[in-house]
């Protein structure tokens, strides 16, 4: 056997990997969320850990922490190639090293240079290790457990690669796409099993956007709260897109509830059509240190974003109902022709309560 | 344990019968689909059938020519009540009784005055008949059976019922709804792999409806065609709703390629606004035999098919792009405000290659 094939126990600890990865997904940013599992040499897990915040324990520090001694000539199964550089914490593969791992399976290399470079350090060290990309393309297992770990740290991956905050846009409509009827009700289209989901999405934001057309039409509150209806402690950003400052000054996105920026035309910068430029928004958002943007509204906004490319992913909330007239989802933009559409990609589907969210993907897969 | 009491081979049994009713979907019309499970005492399978045409022999018959004598002091599952008269073939609870079965297990009552009593002839037999509706409310898995066995027979129940043939919705659209772009162009809105799926959808109704606007957008030849884009042998009834007799002479649905029926305000009657009275269509075709019509466009069509209640189910393929102009799936019609929204309930979802198809019920359940 290669020393690169995998064990079945090797291959479910990938995807158990990705798994933990993903409990960090509403309080890592902006670090990626990573997950580690340690096998010993009879393929049984004796530790596993993921990053939980900024400043915490990384997932091999958090495995190696559980497993003591017992990583010592074991597997430790990464969803992210392991960091080489001391931060706040440090160097998760010297810790690997020390503790005596003898294998490391490698998910997803790290594309953020200063902490790339775990795998070559592991390897000098005498550490075999599996660079599971390298496999994918000959076998459809390996594949699997490398896209599963890739769809996980989307948001870390996609924003490493375009230098700017990684975009959902979240759209709730009737099966026939549209947001409001004919005489502009809209509450509530979606179930509250789609709205307690959303609460969910925004928890795993850093930063909630929204066109100013939709703070005068509904004046939402743009918070995270819980099933209570309480908001929860940590909350995103809220950033208003108003090119012209029509934001009134009792709407609710500017109570204390949570920090807010109204990116006017002043605040942000224009672009050539007058109106606030949009990557320009972006730019500022990431030199902030913001990594993930939920675009909730408008129909108008969301085709400004989809021209300049600057959408990653689609969630869809259908609900069983279809009304025949009102704004569709999706409203004015560029395309004039079937051939010129924007293309996604279906990456997942699930019910909650009556509806269906449908998760696309938008460009390049990470 | 009470006579009534199912062992898992019976529930297994129902599923299967429901699933052998379906193989009849799409060439048992004007019948109703049936599939029949014979069990052995033990619990084994000794024989299974269903109606594959009229005329045909009925599911049970089926079941019971392949259990020869094994059918002796079993038991016969059936996905819909044995009918108890004789058409072309004769009362299939005469066959039972005659074949020694013990135990008839029925997942769906039949509504069809004529063929229903064959629960009744069977006990006055001195056979034990376990009517599952009746069980529905206080087991869970006898309400999934029954659901299932509805579910496959919901074009003829709902036919019964109402007077009139079942009507099923389809539509090929993007993400935001939309049926085309801006500049009119469609094709292809869906994948391959959808339109073969419709191609299977024509393949078991026995009407294909458009709006003369379809027919002059789109000049479709309405057929069911396989793999290779032949036509199949059997081909549904084509109908245009065309009020005022623009069809052109050279129109594709106008071919020889299957009948069609040019639905104006003479041949159909009117309405209180000088249009094509709807209702009184769907009644013509009940009176010509039809059961099952495929309303395949356009938005405006749909509106007054929904609006005067006469849609049972939307097939909604939704393919993986945005468009942000171009007509609506669904347009026009009388609902003003949120709250008049037709209301649907999701059956299903499959995906097809890039595209995922929504299944929705209208109305009540069967």
């Amino acid at each position: 056997m290669s020393p690169d094939a995998l064990t079945p126990a090797e291959f479910a600890a990938l995807h158990r990997a990705a798994e933990l990865a993903e409990y960090g997904a509403a309080t890592a940013l902006p670090n990626p969320v990573v997950g580690c599992v340690l096998l010993a040499p009879g393929g049984w897990t004796v530790g596993e850990g993921y990053h939980r915040r900024p400043g915490g324990p990384h997932a091999e520090v958090a495995a190696l922490t559980a497993a003591g001694p017992l990583a010592r000539g074991g597997t430790a199964v990464v969803s992210l190639e392991p960091c080489n550089h001391t931060g706040r914490t440090g160097p998760c593969s010297q810790a690997l090293i020390a503790a005596g791992v003898s294998r490391v399976i490698v998910a997803v290399r790290d594309p953020w240079p200063p902490a790339a470079g775990g795998v070559d350090h592991l390897r000098q060290a005498g550490v075999q290790v599996v660079d599971l990309p390298s496999l994918a393309g000959q076998d459809p297992a390996a594949a699997a457990a490398v896209e599963h770990a890739q769809d996980v740290n989307r948001v870390w991956l996609a924003a490493m690669r375009h230098g700017r905050p990684f975009v959902t846009w979240k759209v709730g409509m009737t099966i026939d796409g549209r947001v409001a009827a004919a005489d502009a009700t809209s509450r509530w289209i979606t179930s509250p099993q789609s709205r307690a989901d959303v609460h969910a999405l925004r928890a795993r934001v850093d930063t909630i956007m929204v066109g100013v057309g939709t703070v005068l039409d509904d004046d939402p509150a743009l918070t995270v709260r819980d099933d209570q209806g309480e908001p929860v402690g940590r909350q995103p950003l809220r950033v208003v897109i108003d090119s012209s400052g029509r934001t009134p000054a009792q709407a609710r996105v500017l109570d204390d509830a949570a920090p807010t920026w109204l990116a006017t035309a002043e605040s942000a910068g224009t672009g050539a059509d007058g109106r606030v430029d949009l990557a320009a928004v972006l730019a500022e958002l990431w030199r902030r240190g913001r990594r993930h943007v939920l675009l909730e509204g408008g129909p108008h906004l969301a085709a400004s974003f989809l021209d300049a490319g600057l959408v990653d992913e689609v969630v869809a909330y259908v609900a069983p109902t279809l009304l025949g007239a009102g704004p569709s989802a999706l409203s004015g933009g560029a395309v004039g022709t079937l051939s010129d559409a924007h293309a996604a990609e279906l990456v997942d589907l699930t019910r909650f309560g009556p509806d269906v969210r449908l998760r696309y993907r938008i460009g390049a897969r990470a």
